[in-house]
């Protein structure tokens, strides 16, 4: 389906729309502010010589690149002149300091002067990729191509080197992001030679550079269209299969989906948490193997979630399963959004399933246990995951519809205003606070609703056709859908071993999980039987976190034996057991916390 | 209690007689061939030199002395010619490169002459340790006192460096071993200074050196008089644990036997494997916090639970407590024999309580992820379980009985003999293939038989009276008690996170195990009632092993929703689950494994 853009699709109220707003009325500059405490943006000085404090790292231009293309989506709905001047500041000083061949880069031009393009790890065409990509957003946002005319430039800088002279002393980038940076720029500009630039990269990975140290970490252990299985670190996996399906997308290239759809396929039935988290290992912030998910020990980065819904929207472009849309909405509601704190000015890299803060324990052997940290902070030495988030929230509305012929699909819940060539669409609602969605469009047929995965029973105004996880009706008048928002178990398929035995609680697309704070302390005794959605269950709102709370009958495991180990078996104590959304985590402070509960299974 | 020495028991059959003529007639030769095709043996000619192969590894004196103590050990029972010239030899080359001062080292000799104690984590005060040890057990065996001259030598030069001249780069050893080697030695030499020198050890550590690098690991974070928590290195501390408790004895010092009773709380409490496993992580071999007990990266050193029994034994010494016998028991059955094949010839050095062998993956950043091996092998690069089993084995009728005043004490349950100073006892049974004990002693009044804690019910011939999990009863005839050899589940206390949820089988003194080539893939949907033991099930005995497997009835966790998650409440087959002793795990070749089921509570 093509999707509508940004710049047709307003969100007009709700849940998504509140954190659009708090990003931009505070992520956005929270994140400039700690980027300008830290030496990121004045890295932009290129002033910076050695014995000087802030030296810039290889990723700064990343991080203020995505801060600039976050500002970018803003400003295409929003008159917001210090975020304009910000950018316009930073555009000035990436004129000044381009060099007269295109080239773009602090690190290698103020650290590491004529060593550009000799070390593959070293982020340079990652930050050239995220440079494109908030070059193109300015660009789309306001008219103005200065930006984009410098890293056009910049592009046909890197098509020189890397195409026609082959001269760099590596082929392809070890950290994805130019190739769907080019097929954004391409779009804009209509430039073959964009496409044909990140289609070089594509194809060339996983041939000459096969047998570098580690190969499937920074997927180059195949040449793309051989690979089936998501391998290596979470984030540049997304980012190369986004590229992928867009490509395939753009190109009519079917053998190319074909490999996405396995991708896809593995990530989501073997290789996701239940949050949308991805990324099981915080060793090379990697996927392992199939079905291995550990929840305390979870790497499941915020920027891999992100990526995902990168991928969800390349996919949903290419066919028309509901499929993408939960995944989107499986990941934005839950391991995207606990990445930000609800005051939107602290955030998470790591988002486990499970925090038993006596396991933080420091080995006698010196140094912490490698565990992901417990409190939300405000800025990372590696930094990318916050400005991910101020360019992901602006651009939610992207996510809402879609069109194909005379069919407009529905494939997220928000209140919003779709106005397309020919079409448009009003949508009332307050989910996932509320199962109730009004819907009047225009200028199509049909429509398509998407029922979620999660959803048993939803009502319809009017007559019906399920294809592929949609609700297929016939346009005209108010269309009415109300999905079903009790709260409900959720189970692991029992190939994931550590998640046997346990439920998890969701309500709406929305995560649960049980807090140390809410719960007195060793989570693991709290017991839920499978039925507990059908006893009474206290729900209520927290204005704070923008969503309901829980509180569900349970059990606590106890024992009336002293001692390690006993023949008595424990009893299970009735007791409320509190939950609130996974997204909130660590929201009040550090405490333990765990997403799966024990089942009581009969 | 008095124990009695291994010169006075004698086991006369049955499983643990089975073992040690295992040890015997297989395990030390098998032994002492790897240590020769490693050059282990070899290094005694002190003829290596740079570019040769088979460099001596600081800690070689201490394999190959382990091993000369186990071949005296067996000696003390047996006449085996072999073994008896394979030590004398070594006894020869011993004696021919002992320094002229008394110091005695290969590793310092050989390959760093000139640098004796300069570094503290160089064994080699542990290597000292374990051939005082091994020269006094062949001289309580043999009655021949060359080696021990030898040693008493090396004690005199130790005493002189450390002591009197203080000129030693350090005050007390990195691997505690000595102290209890020394104390040893004074039984059998009643030479004050060895005593002395055991008790210089002890009331140094954590003085001068509490400000090493990471001191915990090596328990020099406090004096030894007001460490009351097992940390560090599981073997060191129990090593450290059983000198101390043994001086507390020898001394009658009070105050540290009220130390040793809090650190064996701590162990036995709060950082004890079901299978007497101790040493919750790999990183530094070493103990954690309290109730962290992770199955799979359990590292449950082989070393570490036979070290647990030395402390047990030595605590005996100090208490009349059943309680130490039960950790003997728990120990010895489980976490000590299941680091010996069945065959006698393989070992494990880690012995975890899970194994998914899908989780022993090769991370994509390199490198496999650090978990136990799970194939049983013939030689570790730092080979020190194999000769502790052979030192351990033929000496286990030391833990067999007691004496204080009037009363004999028996401490576990084997076919057996005592003949002690006026004083004598016959026991027969196939404990603990079978729970009747059949006892004849003479010369004592009263007889004092544990009560294993396991253990629920059982049956005396006569009137007693139960006091800290002993019965006591007047001596006279037969005594007849029958211990309920019944299966059982055991549970983990609710502190135990890893195992809040789970059970495990035990039947006797022996915990049980599931392996997947027994019941499939995936045995963490194997679920377990509480009340399996009252459903039929099957007993069989191995003859291979010695011991009976189980097959009782239990369920197989299935879903009959595809996917990664879903809402369907997953389902219970009934299915016979198989069980083994957890000792003869990965006997059969590698494969999953799991001691802790799910339950199913009610």
């Amino acid at each position: 389906m093509k999707l509508f853009s940004l710049k047709q699709v307003e969100l007009t109220g709700g849940y998504l729309f509140e954190k659009q707003e708090l990003n931009r009325n505070v992520t956005i500059h929270a994140v400039y502010d700690r980027f300008s405490e830290s030496g990121r943006i004045g890295a932009f000085d290129f002033a910076w010589k050695e014995g000087m404090p802030h030296q810039p790292h290889v990723y700064y231009d990343s991080d203020v690149a995505k801060w600039m293309e976050g500002a970018s989506w803003i400003l295409c709905k929003h008159d917001e002149p210090l975020l304009t001047e910000r950018v316009e500041r930073l555009i000035d000083r990436i004129e000044r300091h381009q060099q007269p061949d295109g080239y773009f880069n602090i690190y290698y031009t103020v650290c590491k002067p004529g060593e550009r393009f000799t070390d593959r790890n070293m982020h340079e065409l990652y930050c050239a990729g995220h440079l494109f990509e908030a070059a193109v957003a300015y660009a789309v946002a306001t008219g103005r191509e200065r930006f984009l005319h410098c890293m056009e430039r910049y592009a046909d800088c890197i098509y020189r080197i890397f195409v026609e002279e082959q001269s760099a002393a590596f082929t392809t980038p070890g950290h994805e992001e130019i190739e769907l940076a080019l097929l954004s720029m391409y779009r804009y500009t209509g430039n073959p030679r964009h496409l044909e630039l990140a289609k070089w990269f594509l194809e060339k990975r996983g041939g000459p550079e096969r047998d570098v140290a580690t190969p499937a970490q920074n997927q180059s252990h195949l040449p793309v269209r051989e690979q089936t299985q998501a391998v290596g670190h979470a984030v540049r996996a997304m980012y190369l299969y986004t590229a992928m399906a867009e490509l395939a997308h753009l190109t009519g290239d079917g053998e190319l989906l074909s490999v996405c759809k396995q991708l896809y396929a593995d990530v989501t039935e073997k290789k996701m948490y239940v949050t949308g988290g991805i990324g099981s290992t915080r060793v090379g912030e990697a996927f392992t193997v199939p079905c291995d998910l550990p929840n305390e020990e979870a790497y499941a980065e915020t920027c891999a979630s992100i990526a995902l819904l990168f991928f969800c929207k390349r996919m949903q472009e290419n066919e028309n399963l509901a499929s993408y849309g939960d995944t989107v909405e499986r990941a934005l509601y839950n391991g995207v959004l606990s990445g930000l704190s609800p005051e939107g000015n602290a955030f998470f890299y790591e988002n486990p399933l499970e925090i038993t803060l006596a396991d933080r324990y420091t080995y006698s052997w010196g140094g912490p246990r490698p565990l992901a940290i417990t409190k939300r902070v405000h800025l990372f030495d590696c930094s990318c995951c916050p400005p991910n988030l101020n360019r992901l929230l602006p651009r939610l509305g992207e996510y809402l519809y879609g069109q194909e012929g005379d069919t407009l699909y529905v494939n997220q819940y928000a209140g919003s205003r779709l106005h397309g060539e020919g079409i448009s669409c009003t949508m009332e609602t307050d989910y996932p606070r509320d199962g109730r969605i009004r819907l009047t469009a225009e200028g199509v047929g049909k429509v398509a609703l998407r029922i979620p995965a999660w959803c048993k029973t939803f009502t319809l105004n009017r007559p019906y056709e399920l294809r592929d996880g949609y609700a297929y009706v016939e346009n005209g008048g108010e269309i009415l859908l109300t999905l079903d928002m009790e709260p409900f178990a959720v189970y692991a398929s029992p190939r994931v071993a550590e998640d046997a035995g346990r439920l998890c609680v969701q309500m709406g697309p929305v995560v649960y999980c049980a807090e140390g704070r809410d719960n007195g302390g060793d989570l693991h005794t709290l017991a839920l039987p499978t039925d507990f959605a059908c006893q009474p269950y206290e729900r209520k709102r927290d204005a704070r976190i923008g969503l309901d709370t829980l509180a569900v009958k349970g059990y606590r495991m106890e024992s009336e034996a002293g001692g390690l180990y006993t023949r008595t078996t424990p009893s299970l104590r009735p007791e409320t057991i509190r939950l609130i959304p996974y997204n909130s985590f660590a929201s009040r402070g550090e405490s333990d916390m765990r997403v799966w509960l024990s089942a009581l299974l009969r």
